[in-house]
């Protein structure tokens, strides 16, 4: 299957590399077509990886993964251009964090009480939103087997065929449980997740955390 | 020891009825002194338990539990009298959720982005408050071995010492992993992952859970 990954930071390269290691043709997409980052990333994946503009990546995957910065979220989609994103699969893995000087990190869309993963949407109609993986750090994406123990993932979407295109995948890269919280709304809980992980990074001085829901 | 506990609702009832079953003596306060559940129960639970006013059982109290509603929070505190705080430990365990008809839940803090159990430790300046227990439900509280597995729980607070009362505490409840967050500033992780929590509780059709953390 083909794959876009729109960002060149630790997410998009984990995402990527995870892609390509598992057999799946990747475009990894920045900026500038010539951003070094992306050009050695696809020289060292070897065949099935190239890189290319946001709009490259994103006109050439069936499923298109997010891993700008939250931040950038918006710009880098409009730049990748709405009419390759139609009826595409995107996942977001991004959050919507904002570190102010001297007090502790919060979201940007608190204020509007929304989630990122909805403003994408609303961003771009025509794409299928689903919102995984960014309640885990990048090392941990794709391969939660480097935690001590089995741990939840979770996804939340409009629409249940990109969801379960997406929990496939998510299979793949070796989640066993994926738990799906309903529409993109639960995408508010998911990032609203984050101020709870970055405290629980601080004190246990670790990135490589999860959590397993029990009952 | 002599506690308080501040609400007849299901997490007061939970939390005082948890205390007074380890043999300590429990007073629980509501608006008025003839509240009939705050009666009832201190009827039910016997020798060690009785009812009073919210100033009446945060005089009593050596602890003060606050399990009054999120929106209820500062005005049950002024209610129970500022001096009836003074240097002790008072336990925050509610969340600043509203429900608005047609929407998604959400935190009535999100906007100044900060937490209810700041507001209220500015509210108390001489109280010694510490978050605790708001991330599980009150049939969980004082009862962690009704979850099929152990499971973390999570304090934050200013003052290393209530922390450390509190976490005492809470393993004579049978919490055998309380993690510690730090400041105060970490209950706004602790207030926003409820927004996680209802989708997983309505996903999963469950109040009875809780997370583990995975390192």
């Amino acid at each position: 299957m083909k794959f876009g990954v729109l960002g060149t930071g630790m997410v998009g390269e984990a995402i990527a590399s995870r892609l390509a290691e598992l057999g799946h043709e990747v475009r990894m997409g920045a900026r500038d077509a010539a951003n070094p980052k992306a050009r050695a990333w696809a020289s060292k994946a070897g065949g099935k990886a190239s890189s290319g503009t946001f709009a490259d990546a994103a006109a050439f995957g069936e499923v298109v993964f997010h891993c700008a910065r939250g931040d950038a979220a918006i710009e880098v989609l409009r730049s990748a251009g709405r009419e390759n994103f139609r009826d595409k699969v995107l996942v977001d893995v991004s959050n919507p964090l904002e570190f102010p000087p001297g007090a502790p990190p919060r979201l940007f869309t608190a204020a509007a009480g929304d989630s990122l993963a909805e403003r994408i949407q609303a961003e771009l109609p025509e794409a299928r939103v689903v919102k995984a993986l960014n309640t885990v750090n990048a090392n941990v994406m794709g391969h939660p087997e480097k935690l001590s123990g089995e741990t939840d993932l979770f996804v939340a979407g409009n629409d249940a065929s990109a969801k379960g295109k997406v929990t496939a995948l998510l299979r793949e890269f070796g989640w066993k449980s994926v738990v799906d919280l309903g529409d993109l709304t639960a995408a508010r809980g998911m990032e609203a997740y984050l101020l709870l992980w970055l405290r629980l990074s601080a004190a246990l001085k670790t990135a490589m955390l999860n959590v397993k829901i029990v009952r």
